[in-house]
């Protein structure tokens, strides 16, 4: 039996999703921090991920908010952070062009040959960690993730502030792009299938409908969130000629999948996926009323972590938060 | 029974593929001009059209190059002239930003609504066409559409110089894309399955590959002009994170396409459809050794116009023309 003392609370998946109490602690590595987890999100890749995606096994999650406890860098210890999820190497083109996101010898919190947050504790490297200021709260913070791939778009894309985006699916991400959106366009729309979430996501100026069918075609800019495969369909319906739309739906695409519009209306589909953390934090800051802690509709506390999945399966789920830390 | 002097010759098609002479002489409208017909090229897009693509029935043919005989305005007549195929309303939003090639209520010369090139006689918008230098010979200049689509990379595509080019697809459109990409950058493959069009494509420095497999991944720019729904899957094993895809292919995919690597490594997507003869023309006069005659395949009589779309069916052929004027 392992010594209490080195043993944690972690959400396992090895092809079951399993709560187990007798993982042992990770420790840091030269270069990286032990973090103690507060709070860890879960996330549609995590609900992928126990279907098989990507093929990870070992703790799940990679949104969190946390408290460093070990750390060779001292002036790091107990402070209050978020960190970026991509472990980069450091060595290759893309670190040295700072695209450590794309280095292709990365592993990645809880999805990629890297144990997740869903746990006591986790590890990052240093470098990939971010204070969070005293101003925003544990509950904006650990949205920080998904609120940083909306950022995304706007590193990707370069607007004027006069195009008109329409958003296809009110899951969090997309509401968080909808939002992210509205912060530098005037005319942005939110289509999704659910009443409740639509109205979950009024902030702004921010149109919602519950059909592409009441919504103006030629919109210039199109994000696909709907993380399912109608979704680019409906984007190049609603897409004018050369508009852009942005994939935001890591799906593969079963069926007939006609992209001749694409080549027809000179569209661009553009892959859009993490963004940087530091945008995030900076869009927490700069907008203390984006509503984003109302995307928390359901907590669970990290023993219930099963039921906790299975709730975040359900429709009306947006963000269900995991409790972890005990006090 | 038709009068003779008001017949003309032309290759028809209303579900099926005809050749006929008593189809009656287009007469221009204000502001159009009727064009003697010299010689006309069979393109992909009429092979489709004749399973069926566009539901178009007619008059076949959008690539030319001929001579005005009618036309309002008398300084054209006489002319050697080839023409953009795409007739546009002038009123809508598209014409007034000078993109009538997107114009939602535009004519496409022998593919939507409006009669074809593979006839004695065509009819097209003065405003569409463009004198051919006396340089730039018939066989060169009747290409132009199929170069000006291939240009098109050019006036979309901000490059530095550097980039890695890659071309999938040894189609005329194909060696086009890989010729017009040599002018500019210095790294461009070319990758197509056709030994003997590898042989052809060769100009300038552009390397040639029978398979992607031994081509190097991670390049800057891949072009999909395969015309076959293997393209995507192929380019987005070749591209680089946050490199782009031309898409020249206008196909409809079956079965499974996964596009979690657009998202994942951030690719665009690029839909790239005709270009601007502007350009074309230009290509031909800056770059009279491209050898872009050599493309021409085979040549036929218009009266052969049935065994001419057989040939091009054919794999190993690339371009084949119809020559049109009698004498």
């Amino acid at each position: 039996m392992m010594d209490v003392q080195s043993a944690m609370r972690a959400v396992l998946f090895d092809g079951d999703l399993r709560f187990v109490t007798d993982y042992p602690i990770p420790k840091p590595l030269p270069g990286w921090a032990q973090i103690r987890v507060e709070k860890a999100g879960i996330c549609k890749t995590d609900m992928e991920i126990i279907k098989g995606y990507m093929g990870f096994k070992g703790i799940l999650g990679h949104e969190f908010i946390g408290v460093v406890e070990h750390c060779g860098d001292t002036k790091w210890i107990g402070k209050r952070v978020v960190g970026e999820i991509n472990a980069a190497c450091g060595q290759c083109e893309w670190c040295a062009n700072k695209m450590g996101r794309h280095c292709t010898n990365r592993a990645t919190l809880g999805i990629n040959n890297l144990n997740g947050c869903m746990a006591d504790y986790c590890l990052l490297p240093i470098s990939n960690l971010l204070e969070v200021p005293k101003t925003v709260t544990d509950d904006r913070a650990v949205l920080i993730e998904p609120l940083s791939a909306a950022c995304e778009i706007l590193e990707q894309l370069k607007m004027k502030g006069s195009e008109r985006a329409v958003i296809l699916g009110d899951g969090r991400l997309g509401i968080l792009c909808a939002w992210v959106l509205s912060t530098v366009l005037h005319d942005v729309t939110l289509i999704g299938h659910h009443p409740e979430k639509l109205e979950l996501s009024a902030w702004r100026h921010i149109k919602t409908a519950v059909s592409s069918a009441y919504v103006d075609t030629g919109a210039d800019i199109v994000v696909d969130a709907t993380g399912s495969d109608r979704g680019i369909n409906e984007a190049m319906l609603l897409c004018r000629p050369r508009g852009i739309i942005v994939l935001k739906s890591t799906v593969a695409l079963q069926g007939e999948l006609n992209l001749a519009p694409i080549v027809i209306n000179e569209l661009t589909l553009l892959g859009s996926r993490c963004g940087q953390f530091v945008d995030g934090l900076r869009m927490l800051e700069s907008y203390p009323y984006m509503p984003i802690e109302s995307l928390i509709t359901d907590r669970y506390p990290i023993e219930q972590a099963v039921e906790a999945f299975e709730r975040a399966a359900q429709s009306d789920a947006v963000k269900v938060l995991l409790e972890v830390r005990k006090d």
